[in-house]
This record gives C-alpha cells, structure tokens and sequence, in this order.
C-alpha cells in the first residue's frame, strides 16, 4: 500500500496526504479525516526511513494528576522508559475525553516512539489518527471499553470489588456502603459490579442507596461518606472506590464521632504507599499500579520495534490487604448513636 | 566569538568543537573538558539556525520521585509548560548528584528548550556542560549552594523552621524535637537553622540529642520519631522536615500508646494536599511547591527566549498553617507514662 494509492482513493495530491501523515497543520479538516479514514482502512504503515530512529520519548497522557495515584503510574512508566534508554513526556489534559488533534498535531511535530494514555476514553477517530501516524499506543486503566485492536493495561477491577465486599460480609457486615467513582468510568462499573455480585451470592439485597458515585478524590469520600452516613439507616461499612475517597470517608467518620473501625469499617481501592501509614492503617484493594504502567509502556516500546504485531488486553491481579480499617460490626446499631 | 577561535584554542578542529556543542559521542573525554572550558570561558552561545526553533519540550530532572511531594512539582511544571504549548519530560536520576554525562548526552541529541533540575546537587562541570549546549536550566529547591550566575527557586527554608519552632514555644513547649533531611541538603540545613534560632531567642538551650535527620520520607519520620520519643527525657513536640516525616511521627506515636496532640504535638513541612485530611489534620510549614515549579519552568523557558539575561535566586515565602496536631504541652511529663 503505498501514499499514491491512498491519494488516488481519497482524491488528493500525494504531497496532501504526506503532510496529514506528518501531522502538518496546512489540511483542511475534512480531506484530512478522509485522509485518515483511508490510511486506517488499508493498515498503512508509514516506512521508516533511515533518519527515523526512535526519538527516546514515550509519552504519557493523563486526565488529571491530582492524586498519589498519577505518581505511582508516573513510576512504573519511568522505570520502563529509562531500562529503554527513553523519557517520559507528561501530558495533563484536564479532561477524560481523551488528547484532541492540537496535542496530537504537537506530537507528530516532535515525534514520540509511543503513547501511553491513562484513565481517559478514546475516540475511534483519535485512534485512526494515531495509527495513520504510525504512533502505537496503549490504554491504562481505560475509562471505555476499548475498540478491537487497542491494547490497554487493567487490574481486574470486577474481582477487587468482589474480595473486598466479601471481607466485609465475612466480617458481619450487611449494610455495606459503596462509593464508586464517575458512573461512566469502566474500572468504576467494574468494582461495582463485583460488590453487587458478592452481596448477592450471599443473599443480602442490594440497595440502591448505598451506592454512590465521585471522582476518586478525598473530598468526594468525605461528602458521600457523610450522606450515606445521614441515612435513616446507614452502613455500618463504606466500601470506597479509591483509597483516597477512603481517607475522605475517614474524615466523614471523625466529623460524626465515630470511631473507625469500632463504629465504621472502611475498604479502600489501590494500596498506595500512604495506605499504610494512615490512620488506622487502610485495609484496600492493591492494584498494581506501577506494574500496570511499567508494562504498558513495555507494551509501547515493543509495538514500536514491531516486536509485537497484535495488540493485546492485560488485566493483572488485585489482591485484598486487610490492616486495621476493617472489624465486626459493634453490637449496638450505628444508628442509635445519633 | 566562532567555534574556529574555540578549535584553535583548544588545539582541535573545528568538527571536533561542533560534535561537542552538539553532544555527539565520538570525542575523547578529555577532548571534550578542554572545549567546554573554553567554550563557558568564552561565554559561547550556539547561533540559533532558521530549523533551531523551540523543540516544545521541558525537561524535569528528579533525584527521586517517591513522595507525593514530587507530584506537586510535577503539576506545577506541567502548568506553565501547557501554557507555552510545551511538554514536560521527566527524568528519574536515583541520585542527589545531578545528572551525568549519558543523560546530558541523550538531552543534547533530542533537544531541549530547557531544563529544571529538582532537589539535586549540580556539578561544576555540568553547568559548563549545559551552557555550552546552550541549554537553560533552573535548579528548584536546590540541594547545595548554587554556584553564582545560576538560577534557582526555593522557598524560604529558614524562616519556615523559625515560625514552627516559634509556634512550639508560644505554645508553651521547651524540649522540642527535630527531625531534618539529609544533613548536607541546603534546604535541611536553613529549617534545622530556623529551629536553632526561635529556640534561641526564647532562651531554650538547643540539645543536639533533640536533633535528627532522615531522608524526608514516612519511614524516617517513624524511626527517628520513635528514636526521639526513647529518650531519657522526651521532646513533648516534634518538628519534622516534611509531611511524610510527620506521618511517619504519627505512626511511631500510636504504636506507643501517646495521642497527638494531647500527649505530643507535631508540625509537619510542605502542606502536602494530604496535610488537611490526615489525621489530626496536621499543622504545617506549606510551601508553595506548585508555584515554585511554575515559576521555575516559566524563568527557563524565558531564558531560551534570550528574555532574561540574568540568572535570579528567588525563594517564595513559607506560611504557618495551623491545624490540630499541635496544642500545649500536657501537664503530667510524658516520660513518666513509660
């Protein structure tokens, strides 16, 4: 399949469809979605042409970095990078729709040997783009379902809200709260899903009010935390969807007087290294967060060589750390405290 | 000033002069000492050619990146990069003592438009280094004394020791611990100086006993806390270096049975995000890491727009921000709860 081809398909001039595979800005947006359109459709692979060694740069694109958690991300993919002899190049787009075409132009400008977007969805056109480009990319912890043919990385999400919903059962609990993050977001639904199959094997109902929705961070655990703690009939344990929100449901706690975990358990989701040291130390959901970008950006680094010629859908094992959030429930029901 | 006049000085020819400016590999070492001597000597800028524009990327050079401290820099940079439509690359040294060579070597063949070093000890020889590429830099809370021309931005480390040891006092604690950085860090040395000085002039006898160093992470927090708390006669408050240290204070509090602050008060430095929602939400030195990244990648970025001729040093204040893990000293002596 060579340029000419595609010209001759698309109705343009050669040099028209070299400038949309460089990135230049001097297309008009339709010719250069048809453009695109066609290089994806026939697979076209751009030559590499002697002076087009790897730039050692891997790029890594995220929604937001509010949270410790980028910073374990931001580890795993250094450590990948730099065994490459590469460098990683941040990139906050402060928004989970994924990098639009003015990142993508700036991009394809400078060169990048891979891209590694994390938590954002991913527009079909946006990946025709940046495979006519001959970019490879992988998706961590993909907000969406991935499309055929995107390699992503993941924990098994599904399974980490089952086990730590089951250790509360365990435990005695059967009013369990949930606080999931955005209700869009597939690593969100997924723990969800986990704690309603782990209720329900057990036979206790789940009960729409105690499932509750943020963005991952601690203010967002502490308000949900003190609404599901409001209820005429509140949880006597919140299962939190980030170990952050779990710090803010830790806040909510101290605020209504209760102690946790006598009078509150509490699971969180990540295992970060403050996990440990908080107050009482956090029993949560490790995900291997640093593994997960440390792989994906392996993963990135060997489509580039053409090493690796399918993409593939990774998901590594969450494991349940029980420390000291988490208890029987107290005898007395919580709602007496009032 | 032509790199002929540098060849000729140097006893070199004039390729061998480019393939230095330009970081190529294939010049013997001490070649290449003598040329950038001459080159810093001669305060040689490389002509910038009509294909030499700015390469749209920042590099953010790390010694470590294991606290959530680094992600607030991060942020910071990654701010003022956007907004000069640039990139924030990030290197990972896993040393104090700036980068080497093979890193200058790999910056140099990609480009930069500018380089801001964190917390890092920057060698003589590597400031002739990064002038004769003609590559900007900043040194962000510089681990040593800068050398005079560079840029550096810090916050004001001594006057923040100073006003956690003052609050200490006035609230009426006399044996106050500290537990700093590593003993040969600038930015240690200035907090430990600030301590010295409120407890001076309040007339408390400074006690080296009372006086620690860690790595300002939570696990050097935890074992220099619990070294303090050992001793024959106990600080009834603690000064940590950083908010990691403190939690780490925390930590080695509880696991003896003393609440903070009722039975030991604790001052953290930095005003982490995590700061406000620990538990007790601790009283803290902030300084503005954010703003200190932005206005160091901001000062580079100029200086490859030739907007700033002089290097500045620049240190942004500290603010006391109390909270609730401090509070006067109980009346009962804490060494007699052993």
């Amino acid at each position: 399949m060579t340029i000419a081809v595609i010209a001759e398909e698309a109705g343009v001039s050669v040099p028209t469809v070299s400038k949309v595979i460089n990135g230049r800005p001097e297309v008009a947006p339709e010719t250069r979605q048809r453009v695109e359109r066609l290089l994806h459709k026939h697979g076209y692979q751009r030559r590499v042409s002697p002076g087009d060694g790897p730039v050692g740069l891997i790029d890594l694109v995220f929604a937001e970095i509010e949270s410790p958690w980028a910073m374990e991300i931001v580890r795993g993919a250094e450590t990948a990078a730099r065994e490459a002899e590469a460098s990683v190049v941040i990139s906050v787009l402060h928004t989970h729709a994924g990098p639009g075409r003015d990142w993508l132009e700036r991009i394809a400008a400078r060169r990048t040997d891979g891209v590694v977007i994390v938590a954002s969805r991913l527009s079909t056109g946006l990946q025709g783009q940046l495979s006519a480009r001959s970019m490879p990319f992988v998706v961590v912890d993909p907000e969406g379902e991935p499309a055929n043919g995107v390699a992503s990385v993941g924990a098994t999400n599904w399974h980490g809200g089952l086990s730590a919903t089951r250790h509360l059962l365990e435990l005695g609990h059967r009013r369990i709260g949930m606080i999931g993050g955005p209700g869009d977001m597939l690593c969100s639904r997924a723990r969800i899903d986990g704690y309603r199959a782990a209720l329900e094997t057990a036979g206790v109902p789940v009960e729409p009010e105690l499932i509750r929705h943020g963005d991952f961070l601690v203010d967002s655990g502490h308000d949900q935390g003190h609404a599901l703690l409001s209820l005429a009939d509140p949880p006597t344990a919140i299962f939190a969807g980030s170990d952050m929100q779990a710090f803010g449901v830790f806040e909510a706690a101290r605020q209504r007087g209760l102690r946790v975990p006598a009078d509150l358990s509490v699971v969180g989701f990540d295992d970060l290294p403050l996990a440990r040291s908080a107050w009482p130390p956090l029993t949560t959901v490790r995900q291997p967060l640093q593994e997960m970008a440390d792989l994906a950006t392996r993963m990135v680094l060997a489509m580039g060589r053409g090493d690796s010629a399918e993409a593939r859908r990774v998901e590594l094992a969450t494991d349940l750390v029980v420390r000291e959030s988490t208890a029987q429930p107290s005898l007395t029901p919580s709602s007496s405290q009032w």
